[in-house]
């Protein structure tokens, strides 16, 4: 039984490649959390348990794909940004979102009990749905995580505030988002302090910062690199040793999840590498 | 601090719709699956546990998306088709691209122990890969199916005898694909039986044919189906309550896993709602 | 100097080609001729040189482009259809709507001069500009054409008794949009007979009907054929001599502009050559 | 007779827009021009009215079009650069490679008889396709009109050697092929100088260099310009009322035709509003 009579079906496969040049970021996004949070029990504002875990498949996800440049997590959600001249797949959209979202539920459910010791999993399981978008220029780049990590402090001091009120203050949910409606930041604050005794801004790092993974290396070189980045890609060509060369280096890094500042240029000044695509060396350990 | 400012990175985001009025297929693949299969020691030529697994994972997946009319797999693939009439996620391709493959994966690896409880899973974990592609008529849809099962029947004729010169010939795995160079499949039935008394035919269904998952409902009305379901689908809308009650019915269904024959007409002819995405009654429980 | 330093450049083209075997509508639509029908003296409701002039241009695109299955025309736009089999061009998107706009375009300006004599072209000269779109099913492409024709004969009703009660009733342009507000067609048609003596019927076939252009082909095959094309066209592949053949019979084929009903059955029953593809005997001269 | 039934055709319709903040080139390329330059006798191996008139239908799309910053031509083929922070059509693919294609065509066959006044048009008329394709980068760009430009020379400097064997030398087209075959650029010059006493560097800079149409304006601050030019277009976005400040400004200069090396940093540094997309001042005239 021969298969060439049905081969045809193959021309209607459409290629989906992604403009060459440009950084691809892919953000996974969990489906229906609002429900799994109730199911489970998550902690409100915060669960951190939650939050480790995400941590723990994205950096999973960063670990497994060199070609991988920065994560960025809040919430439910974690972008991973591939270096705009990154060949993976060919830039395939579909190659590229199916992976990243395969190895992020693999490891989020296979991780589950190490975080959630006492609550086992139960059907739907987590599942996660994830989409590509291509930003030309480092400026793009660099504001899509701004966008990001600004949307994370919005929230977190919101929920922060209306938890408050809701579980110190003895509020319903109707009354705390009416009493939080047409407030500022600065009456956020203010409400946290004055009647919680609460400082925003002792809140842990990771509630109000979100989490940052990327692979810890040693640049010489750092200065204001942020700037200059768009040139320093160009040609998008490279050799196919250097090529190789870099991604070993880079799978031999060690991946961090830090909870830092990613809005201001100095977090990109001191690592260099994030943005050149040119890992600098591995630190010595000491 | 606004967001306003990060905000027009959204524009980025390019929209992905499939063509409306057409067939979508899913198709998910095991990431580099010959590497998990010697991890491990996945059974030669087929690994009933692993296939199993597959299914059960399939099976999730049908049941979770009442929207899928039909999966079919065979070894580390399995194929899912929306109805041509579907709207889910309004037929974006990265959103239901990363569902299915999220979806499958988290049963898969959750699943995992029941089908292998004596080998724990270890990194890198199994992950899939997935793309969608269109077909715009019942016969393009049912040659892709064809294809895949075509292909099922030639990798699994020649993986037995393959497996059969191995293990029970004693040859080198050289020395069996040189015996199996230029075979027909006659030659491949004549070596299993005359050497190793195999009756290809006897084989287990489930490797011979495949593993296809429907919907199991009574339709009074099955006759000639295959051929006026292009029609019958005319024009692409309906009635949102109609599509709700449909939707309603099809979730209520059993979810079933057979090895048939996909290729004839008698497959399609005896179960009607699964081209005409009308589903007929739930059968009676006896 | 070679020019394989700056060939990468190359690699940023993306492919467009549209699914097969879909039927691929193209249409052309006049820019900005609000303007130009102004600047050039364009007679209301309807110009009979301007449609003559815009027939003229289809025309042109049919006789070049014998892949093109028939085109439909009202106002200053154009639908050119190419059969769901075709695979002009490997079905790139731009290279179709490129080369009919500027068929289109070539022709509308060359023949200018023959319908408007006494009338020369000034800058900026008239353009139009152009889009494809997919359907999947006959009742679709139908649907789309019919959508076309539908528009022609609201907008023509609604145009004549607007020009009607402006030309002949002496009515502003205000105050005639003021007295058709909210009529029906019904009202429309009474307002034409009872206060101007136009019977509607009897109005000119192009203006009320459009412009339907197609190669006049005899085939005694005829038959219900609209329902049946969606088969008829499967699989997708045809020998290539055999694509040939037919291609050089539609050539010779007399391309001829009609003024009918293409919403009925009858239209397409009686020209099965439209719909199937194949062409039938070119018809004896007489 | 109601629209409704028909209008969710329009559903079909995809959208096409082109990646934000990347340089879009659309390019036009002449159907079949060997067979037209035969047609109508067009001199070897360059017909300067054919070029004069490809250049006046490509500074009429110019003039046409403020939004474009650059032209470049040669031979049969144009490209036209907008600027990545155009939004004309809000960038969608076929409204601004059939808007550019159809506007050119119109030019082309109505200045046709203004360069070829001895020599009326016959069918098939001259016609053109075209695409688009997005760059990301200034560095991108600049190498896809260099990589037009070195095409422009290997192709002039070996039609004028291969025509100057055959046209002065007597050499059949056969023997100049080969008389070429394997020979370097020095190897070129040295035929030409040696046995024709043709000095290549000579030859006129439309032929050699191919034609550069931009806009005439001042800018005082010009320098270094093309290194800084991806950092000035961001953000993407800009008031409303300075991008139509802009585009009347463009509007108002004069467009030219030149012939200039636009591979050396020296022409952009020069003109520093075509990348910046931030017009100077018109000149004054004299």
């Amino acid at each position: 039984m021969a298969n060439s009579k049905f081969e045809y079906v193959r021309s209607f496969e459409q290629t989906d490649a992604l403009l060459p040049n440009t950084w691809i970021v892919v953000r996974v996004d969990g489906r229906a959390f609002t429900k799994m949070c109730a199911n489970y029990g998550f902690e409100k504002p915060n669960d951190r348990r939650a939050l480790d875990l995400m941590n723990a498949a994205a950096k999973a996800v960063v670990a497994d794909l060199p070609e991988i440049t920065i994560g960025y997590g809040i919430s439910d959600e974690f972008s991973f940004v591939f270096h705009k001249s990154c060949d993976l797949f060919e830039r395939r959209t579909s190659k590229l979102v199916s992976t990243i979202v395969s190895t992020f539920t693999a490891n989020y459910v296979y991780s589950w009990s190490t975080y959630f010791p006492d609550t086992p999993l139960s059907f739907p399981l987590p599942t996660f749905d994830g989409r590509a978008v291509c930003y030309p220029s480092v400026q793009n780049l660099r504001d899509y995580l701004s966008w990001r990590q600004v949307d994370c402090h919005i929230n977190n001091l919101y929920n922060t505030t209306f938890w408050a009120l809701v579980q110190l203050g003895g509020l319903s949910n109707k009354e705390a988002e009416k009493a939080l409606a047409g407030t500022l930041s600065a009456d956020k604050n203010e409400i946290l302090f004055s009647r919680f005794h609460i400082n925003y801004n002792n809140e842990p790092e990771m509630f109000k910062k979100g989490s940052v993974i990327f692979r810890d290396l040693v640049d010489p070189d750092s200065h204001k690199v942020a700037e200059e980045m768009d040139d320093l890609a160009e040609p998008v060509q490279q050799s196919k040793s250097q090529v190789e060369k870099d991604k070993k280096r880079r799978s031999k890094a060690r991946v961090v999840v830090e909870h830092l500042d990613i809005i201001k240029d100095e977090f990109w000044d001191k690592r260099p590498w994030i943005l050149s695509g040119k890992p600098g060396k591995v630190p010595k350990e000491t």
